[in-house]
C-alpha cells in the first residue's frame, strides 16, 4: 500500500501503528501466530483510540505480520494462569473482556475498519474480520473456528460469526472446527473480496482511499446508525433513521454535498 | 405485461396506476430519474392504499417508467426547502417520515408488492427494491446507496438493506457509494431474479399469475406473520404461529383448499 | 452408513431408531410421504429425548425413508378432525404444538442434530430441515413450502426458513409455493452440501464421525450459546459468551484439550 499513502510508522510492539494523513494501519506483528495475547489486544485497543481521536483519520486496517492474519487468542499465556490460586478464572475472564471490547471498539470505531487478511484466521482472529466492517482476503487467506477441536468452544467469535453468515454455515463452522478456504469465505458473506495476495495492500489501499474521500462526520453517522438500527424492530428502526437523516440534512458536510452535486462540481468536506 | 393482463390506466400522474382484474401496477413516471419527490411518494402510498382497499386487487407491482427505476429522494426540492425559516428542518422531517411510511405500507400491504427494477435504482430508490417482497430485476438494473459521495448517509436506506445484505455486502455499498449490477444485487439476496430486459414483464407477470391464484386471504395472513415473527425470539415465533396456523386451518379457504387437494381438485377460493 | 458405524435398529414404528456407539439415527419410515402425523412426531420427540438422555450419544441424524424425506403435515389426519364437536380446533392445536415443540426440541437438543435429505422435503418437512443443526442433501433433494397452494400458509415453517434463508428467498418459496432443487437449497443457506445420492450416507457419517469426535462437554455448551446469543444484541451477546467461555476454559475439557494441542498429542475427553 506504500505505493498509495505514503505511511510513517509509529512504534515496533506487538502491534506496528503505520500511519497516513487518513489513515491508520494496524499491523499485528507476534510471530508466528499473530495471537491475540493481551498484550496485542491492548495495543491494537490503543491504536484504535488513537485513531479515533486523531481528526484527520479516515479509515482504519487491521492486518497481520507474515504468513498469518491471526491464529486467535494465545493459549500458552492462558495456559500458564492455570497454576493462578483460582486456578485461572481471573485471568480468562479478563481476557475474554478484553476481547469482547476489542471487538466493540470496532464496530463501534468512528471510523470504518477494513481487515486485510493476509493468510490463516483462526478463532478469535477469524472473530476479528467478521468484526471489521469490511474484509478484503488475498486468495492464500484461510478461515477458521476449530476451538471445538481443544475442547474450547469459539463461543466469542461465534458473535460475530453468526452476524456475519447463515446458521448453517456458521454451525459448520464451529462444529466441525474445519478450515474455509478465502472463496467459501466471500461466497458465505465473511469477506467482502478476494483478491491475489500480490494486490492485497492494494485493493485495501483502493477501499481505504475512496472511503478517505467521503465525509468523516457523514460516515461517522452512517456507521453509528447501521448497527444501532440492526438491533431494533422494523417500526423503530424507520423512527429512529428518519431522525438521523434530518439531522444528516441539516449537518454542514450534507449542504455542501447536495449543493456540489446540484452544481456538478466537487464537494469540500469540513474538517472538524 | 399487457399479453398477460389487460390493464387499464386510472391516470396520468407523477405515478401511473395500471389496473386489471387482480393486479395493481404502480408505475413510477416522474422522468427523467424517477425521483421520490413528496407528491411521487404521496401517489405510491395512495396507489397503495386503494389496491389495499380493493378486494379484487391480489398483487401490486412497483415499476419505473423509462431507463431509471428510481433515483431515490429529491435533491432538488429538499434543496429548495434550505431556506424556509427553519432552516428546512421541517420539510426534511416530513421527507422523511413520509419514505419512512411508504417502505412500512409496502411492508404492511396485504397484498404480495414486487419490484420491477427496469433500470438504476439508487438511495431511497435502492430502499423501495428492497422492501418489496419480491424484486425481478433486468440485466440492465443498477444498485447503489450513493448518499455517502454528497454528504447524506443512507441512513433509512440501511433499514431495508441490511435486512436483505449481509452486514459486509450492505456496509460495502453504504460506505463507497459505489454500483453493484443486477447479476450481484441477485448474489447478494436484493432480487430474487434477473432477466433480460424484454422478458422483464412478462417474468413479473408469471409472479404475479402464480401469486393471484392463491387464496387472498391466506396469502394476507401469511405475508402479515412473516414480517411479525421475524422481529420475535424462537419461542415467541413459534408460540405466535402455531396460533396463526390454528386459525388458518379454520378459515374456509384453507377447509377448500386442503379438501380439494385430497380430492385431487381445484380449489375455489372465497372472494371477501 | 453402515461402512462407517455399525447401526443398531431399536424398533420399526413410524420412526425406526437405528443406534450405533455415539450416533442416534431416526427414520422417518411412514411411506409413501413420510408425513408428520402426531405419532411421527411423538416418536421424533420420543427418539430425541432418549439421545439426549444417553451419555455416550454425540450427534442425531434424522432421515427419511424411501424417495422422500418428509413432506410435512398429515393432511388426511387434519381433515379427519373436522368433524369434531369443536370443528377440529383442539386437534389443529395440539398438532401445531407438538410440531413447535418438535423443532424447538432440535434447537435445545444437547447433540448437533443433521439433516439427511434423501428427497423431497415440504412444508413442515423443510422446516424440519431448516431447524436442523446442519443439512446434507442428496442431488435428488427437493424442498418446497407449498402451503399457499391449499390455502393454508407454511407460518410455522416460516419461522426456521426466515432463520435461514434471506426474506427474498423464503418469500418467493412461501408465496409461490414453487419447488427449488438442492443447489438453490445450497446457495439459498437452507443446506450444507449437496452429494450425490449413492454418497450421501457416507458424507453425513463423515460429519456424524467429524463432530463425534470432539468433546461432547464443549459441544453442548457450544450449540446452547450459539442460538441463545442470536437473539441477543452485540453488547448483552458478548458479555454472556464471555461468562460462557470462561466456565469452558475451566472445564476439565478444555484443560485437556489446550493440554494435548501444546503437547501435540491426541485429547482424551471425559465422558459424564
Amino acid at each position: 500500500m506504500a505505493d498509495i499513502l505514503e505511511l510513517h510508522m509509529a512504534n515496533e510492539g506487538p502491534v506496528v501503528v503505520q500511519r497516513a494523513p487518513s489513515l491508520t494501519r494496524l499491523v499485528i506483528a507476534a510471530p508466528p501466530a499473530n495471537a491475540l495475547s493481551l498484550a496485542v489486544m491492548d495495543a491494537l485497543l490503543a491504536g484504535l483510540a488513537e485513531a479515533a481521536a486523531d481528526k484527520t483519520n479516515r479509515v482504519v486496517v487491521i492486518a497481520g505480520e507474515g504468513k498469518v492474519f491471526s491464529a486467535g487468542h494465545d493459549l500458552k499465556e492462558l495456559t500458564g494462569h492455570r497454576s493462578d490460586p483460582d486456578g485461572g478464572r481471573a485471568f480468562f475472564a479478563a481476557t475474554m473482556q478484553k476481547c469482547a471490547e476489542l471487538m466493540q471498539a470496532i464496530v463501534r470505531h468512528p471510523s470504518p475498519v477494513i481487515a486485510e487478511v493476509n493468510g490463516l484466521a483462526t478463532a478469535a482472529g477469524c472473530q476479528l474480520v467478521a468484526s471489521c466492517d469490511l474484509a478484503i482476503a488475498s486468495e492464500e487467506a484461510q478461515f477458521c473456528t476449530p476451538g471445538v477441536n481443544i475442547g474450547l468452544f469459539c463461543s466469542t467469535p461465534m458473535v460475530a460469526l453468526s452476524r456475519n453468515l447463515s446458521p448453517k454455515h456458521a454451525m459448520e463452522m464451529l462444529l466441525t472446527g474445519e478450515t474455509i478456504d478465502a472463496r467459501s469465505a466471500r461466497d458465505f458473506g465473511l469477506v467482502n473480496r478476494v483478491v491475489p495476495p500480490e494486490y492485497l495492500g492494494t485493493v485495501v489501499g483502493k477501499y481505504a482511499t475512496t472511503i478517505a474521500s467521503k465525509s468523516a462526520a457523514t460516515v461517522k453517522t452512517g456507521k453509528e446508525a447501521f448497527y444501532r438500527q440492526a438491533e431494533m424492530g422494523l417500526t423503530d428502526a424507520y423512527a429512529y433513521t428518519a431522525e438521523v437523516m434530518v439531522e444528516n440534512m441539516l449537518a454542514k458536510d450534507a449542504e455542501e454535498g447536495i449543493g456540489a452535486f446540484l452544481q456538478k462540481r466537487k464537494p469540500e468536506w469540513t474538517h472538524e
